[in-house]
């Protein structure tokens, strides 16, 4: 019989999220999975790796399927980073990210942790895909997206992907019959316009939340938020050589 | 009188380091500095972002310049949300961050708080500039980058920077006679191989230090580790459009 795929199951919203366990279920049909992720929620920390604290890591169990499962007082990095050298005695075919409550289209991959995760297993040789959907509840439905990310994953294993990318896949907010496809896109180019909220705490002291509205200032109807807006699954190809290589030219004309 | 440009100064090491206490010197003699800067030390935070806590940010004073300094409880992405959104009354001419205690080169860049912030100021329109030396110690020499970042600073001034793009610049631990000079460079394709050093608390329980040993497997003499390891300070154009465009036909191919 041929060995099934290891697959490496992480998130940024914590092991208990109704997002991981539903991207769990759908990887147990597919290969052995052993899950390693956050103890409390990471969103919002983007790359971050600990550096200047300790890490605690031990083996749990929810009871909902085989796998098995590992609980990482780190970032979503750091759970990748602690897999891939710590815990698994052998590579994993494939690392998958989420599924995050939210979305991580256009810029919010930069803060993302999910898909810091994704990154971080692409850097460690890893195939590796990140999954959100658009729906910041806790009590989100997963159901719609079941067959396209079982169908997402199962590509990435046949295929491989091409040499230091990862994929970025984003999943609209619908029912399945209302899923036109999957379009693969660029990421759009949109920023946050953030707001700070003061207020003042009991002692009298002012303190901040951060809060913010996403601007897309992009038209393109090849971008993740066009194909999101129009009922599309959108499938980004992310690299993380950063160089703006045509930028080299250019800047070789200055006066240094 | 032509007004002065309006530089913002930020860095990840916390607002009391050497780093940025000489960056902070070298803007002086440029412009009108403003100082928005973690109050702790924030290696390795990436592009994190505060989402599931408050920020407090204050006005404080370390009295060796003219600038206007505030000390912030968050990130380095924080840091300039908050000075760009909240504490500055116009858009800044320029943001530079660091000078960091310790390489962003290559891959580095990824984990980088310093470079998050110089990135986080591109997003939000601000030509901005991440300085970094190759030197851990807090007591490190910046004397000889003084020039340089001087230098590198006025041509942002002066020309911008290409669409889109920031820069990472590194420098050699050497004597100012030592530095052959600046190279425009790519990233260059290297990775950490992570080793976790177990140990046991106290009470007995197990707790993991990250440490690990950075690899180059990147052989080209256009790269910033090249540059830095003969001589020369590296400066690589950022982008943070993460697409990677060459992969979209590929992925077009595919049965999805």
């Amino acid at each position: 019989m041929e060995e099934k795929p290891l697959i490496l199951v992480t998130n940024d919203d914590g092991i208990t999220a109704p997002g991981i366990r539903t991207l769990i279920s759908i990887m147990n049909e597919i290969g052995d999975v052993v899950v390693v992720a956050p103890d409390t929620p990471q969103s919002g920390m983007g790359h971050a790796i600990t550096l200047n604290n300790v890490l605690h890591c031990h083996p749990m169990s929810i009871n909902d399927g085989p796998q098995l499962e590992y609980s990482c007082s780190g970032t979503p990095a750091d759970c990748v980073k602690m897999a891939k050298n710590e815990l698994l005695n052998r590579k994993p075919d494939l690392c998958v990210s989420g599924i995050n409550h939210g979305s991580n289209s256009s810029v919010n991959i930069l803060y993302s942790g999910t898909m810091s995760a994704a990154i971080e297993a692409g850097l460690e040789g890893i195939p590796a895909i990140g999954f959100s959907l658009l729906d910041f509840s806790w009590h989100a439905d997963f159901r719609a997206a079941k067959d396209f990310i079982k169908k997402i994953a199962l590509n990435v294993l046949l295929n491989g992907l091409p040499q230091g990318t990862v994929l970025n896949v984003n999943i609209p907010k619908l029912k399945s019959d209302e899923i036109k496809g999957i379009k693969i896109c660029r990421q759009a180019n949109g920023y946050w316009k953030e707001t700070f909220e003061k207020r003042t705490n009991p002692m009298g002291k002012n303190y901040y939340w951060l809060d913010g509205e996403f601007i897309n200032q992009d038209k393109g109807q090849d971008t993740d938020i066009w194909a999101l807006e129009n009922g599309y699954i959108s499938v980004v190809p992310v690299k993380y050589d950063l160089t703006a290589h045509h930028a080299i030219q250019e800047l070789n004309n200055w006066e240094l």
